[in-house]
């Protein structure tokens, strides 16, 4: 029993099977065949592996992002002068990586909290039955009293009043000097899988050169300091429009590197587009355009709680990092390998194909190939 | 030597191997294998290609997220009528992916820095040897002074005066009302690996269908305008009960697309769920319920800095974007063949195990199968 | 016709091919493949199968986090106590992922709209004409009046007056009791592949667990309460010297899963590393060090809008989620070993190489493994 076992063994240690094989030499089969097979291993050298780097695993990264403006904006509205600073015009103020910088705005100074009559073209009314006292209306400012308003024919509300009238937005924007403000980013990414960390602000950018640059997508591409207006430019919009209205524009971070290098070259490349209603592209996404939202400041005067009311239309900024790093890694390449291999086999299938039922002595070349069992019993024990 | 290489290319061009095979004509083996053979192009063919798209490559998108609420709320405390529009109950008020609508409040006015007793149940004191002068508790509201307050019997600290009480939670919720406040939602994704730029404002949803519609998963699911009260039902909860403490809820954007269709089915999918103690849950994950923060109005009264504080129970939704395209690409398509060619050998090898191992001709088949070079030597040259 | 369909289909289904092969009886060859030919086996079950889990398939979470910061801070400056609690020292407020706690701050109260000199060192002057009106400095204070202060020697700006004087940092930090603070991480993930949810309340972690609770990496790697100072010790930083000028730190929550599992073992991990400027890096990603932003109270006296403002030096944290949940699925196990077939077909590629080119005997095998169809053709008919 043991010494069955240790032959087994043996047998299966010191034997070794090949295919037997037929060697067909015929011109054109050849030169099919090895063209076919010289195909296969050119897709699966030039393209999986050089083009499509399929010896590499990828991963993306997690990261974090911080913004922060610089720059002092001007307004003269009916004379008096006023100051913005970037604690008046960041929303949030703690530089986080999607925020909305102010360039134009409606302001309703001294709201309290009262009855007074709706704006004109909301709640219209000729008498107090067309106004249900308790009843809402979505898109109103208050709750109806039940009384109508005989001098503006609309509506009385309980509301922050006087109520906000929105209907002409100022036209230039008010703050068009909010074309110079820099933002200034600060973005690390790390990749996991790798153990890599890296920052936006790589080899070279030091302090000295973040003091003086000015991004360029030409000249200076790695300087974290970006003009307002020249992101508006880049993102494709006309700055004065989208300072009236407001709009938002997604600055891509884009971290595409390949860890087979040195890790300095790992660095990032900044795109800017509009995130809807890109004024040249006229398409259905237009659905709501503009980017604006209502911002309170609340004080008390004389025991009463009032409030200035900011409509605030601004350009909304979305810095979105995407990110992709390969580097070599045994198991994708083995896996490559294995499949073109595989993708062999197939050029085989194909060449057989051709060689047993194209081929003019086909019948010749399918006995080459092929024994079979049946009608050869008598001679397979003699030459098998 | 020239001569050499000529010949050994021409040989290796004008040649072709294939396999030589024995063809076993045995019903048996023949039924077997090829069912085999059949499962396992089905399975190729049907799971990996048409069910799983093996032939597919698939990105996730880059996005970005706006919201906007609308109405007004309306409280009415001890006589007190109070009007809570966009600027009171949405924090932060920018548009961000997630916010936090206020649904119900404690309201602590007038506070200034002072020294004033902690709250009944915190601190507790008989003398001024239990409140040691300077320490701090974490859960309390300031720095005790070391003295105990007789009145109170609690110790006292200096704070923002007076201190906090939130042991009684309004009930019911004071803004109720904020069930009929709606969202409107903008959502834009890209797919880089595809150049595929998508808007939530789809084909069809343009600005007169928006001013209308209301989300209804039936019969408008591409509206992006919510009902807040619509959004809490559909992720499980009671509005009543979430309103008075608070929760959070996860809109899901659902982008799957088939980008081998025409870009205009690629269409966003709405999915509400509760991000914690979702109430018919009653699991563990219920460790800490309810959703709350503090949020302090600051002014100045007679040249005072005073505060009024709010702890702020509300509804947190976070907009979160979750995508996958998928398109033809000839990386996967050959990767997934070569596999499955690699498959078939499987087969081939289970097959010849049946037609070496099982079958009661199996030494027949043995023998025709394979070759032995070291018994038949002498035949070998005669034929092979 | 018919019957010659009905014909091929038998022939196709009753028949079998397998490949003839040469069963070497050598040693050297023997061992050397057999060799090569388990490695191959140990790579495909032990590498790709065990060690990288090539059987499973994997996905990433979307996830949702919540913050909430407990504590209360305390700063005397030159006599005038004050105490900070969290509606203070937070930014924002709602309890996002990513927020800055306030542990330095320069305050300049009581600035009003108006014209005063600026900074010394800032646009100095000696005569009215190196002061052009109407211009901006980028990182001035305001607009340029056209006059040149005396006692300054600075140009006169319109301006938040007095302007902010940020020179001097305040040192030791003002609010270093902010190290006992603690924050409360809520965070849910959902594997949308495999239909899981997780909170990271896991099982065990309750009510209970948690009012008593500390983030230890040792002893409570589960409790979801971290103190301040410990995050900051955690992510390689001196305490002092963040809280003066500021920095930034990533919470990674890391959700490793094996879902073959049960999903109870599906828990968190939490790490702590320094986003930039880690002191003990000394790299060049230190170019900007520290985080700061400013931000405004604003209030009205005596009819005057006039606003506290606050350089606040804080410590950002990121909350970052990274996912990673693995599950057996057929289609990677079925690719994993179609692809480990095609790398035994290279095995077999090598060893025939040995065979056929390196052996003292090599041309007895190549005789034995190929027929060729030219030279052989008179025999082919006999012995194939």
């Amino acid at each position: 029993m043991k010494s069955q076992i240790t032959n087994a063994l043996s047998d299966f240690f010191f034997e070794y099977e090949t295919p037997r094989q037929v060697l067909v030499r015929n011109r054109r089969v050849g030169v099919v065949c090895r063209l076919i097979q010289l195909g296969v291993l050119a897709y699966i050298i030039g393209w999986v592996f050089i083009y499509e780097k399929g010896y590499q695993s990828s991963d993306t990264a997690v990261s974090s992002v911080f913004s922060k403006m610089k720059g002092v904006g001007y307004t003269n509205v009916t004379g008096t002068e006023r100051i913005w600073d970037v604690a008046d015009y960041v929303f949030p103020p703690q530089g986080d990586s999607s925020f909305v910088v102010m360039t134009n705005y409606i302001i309703t100074e001294g709201q309290k909290m009262g009855n007074c009559p709706e704006l004109p073209g909301k709640h219209n009314c000729s008498s107090d039955a067309d106004c249900e006292g308790g009843s809402f209306k979505r898109t109103g400012h208050g709750q109806m009293t039940g009384k109508c308003v005989n001098t503006t024919k609309t509506c009385e509300v309980l509301a922050w009043c006087p109520v906000e009238d929105d209907n002409n937005i100022p036209d230039p924007p008010l703050l068009m000097s909010a074309e110079n403000y820099t933002l200034f980013i600060k973005n690390s990414v790390t990749f996991p899988l790798f153990e890599v960390t890296r920052s936006n602000l790589v080899e070279g950018i030091d302090n000295n050169y973040i003091s003086k640059c000015l991004y360029d997508q030409e000249d200076s591409p790695l300087c974290p300091i970006f003009k307002l207006g020249d992101i508006v430019k880049m993102s494709g919009f006309n700055f004065e429009t989208i300072a009236k209205v407001g709009g938002a524009i997604g600055i891509v971070i884009d971290w595409t590197c390949n860890l087979d290098f040195n890790v300095k070259h790992c660095k990032p490349m900044y795109n800017f587009h509009g995130l809807y209603g890109n004024p040249d592209e006229k398409d259905k996404a237009r659905a709501s355009v503009g980017y604006n939202f209502r911002f309170a400041k609340h004080y008390m005067e004389d025991k009463v709680q009032q409030r200035t009311l900011l409509k605030v239309f601004g350009i909304r900024i979305d810095i979105i990092v995407q990110s992709l790093a390969r580097k070599f890694d045994i198991i994708p390449t083995l896996t490559a390998i294995g499949s073109g291999v595989g993708i062999f086999g197939v050029a085989t299938v194909v060449c057989d194909l051709v060689l047993l039922y194209l081929l003019p002595k086909r019948e010749f070349y399918k006995n080459m190939k092929f024994k079979y069992t049946d009608t050869q019993t008598q001679t397979g024990s003699l030459c098998n």
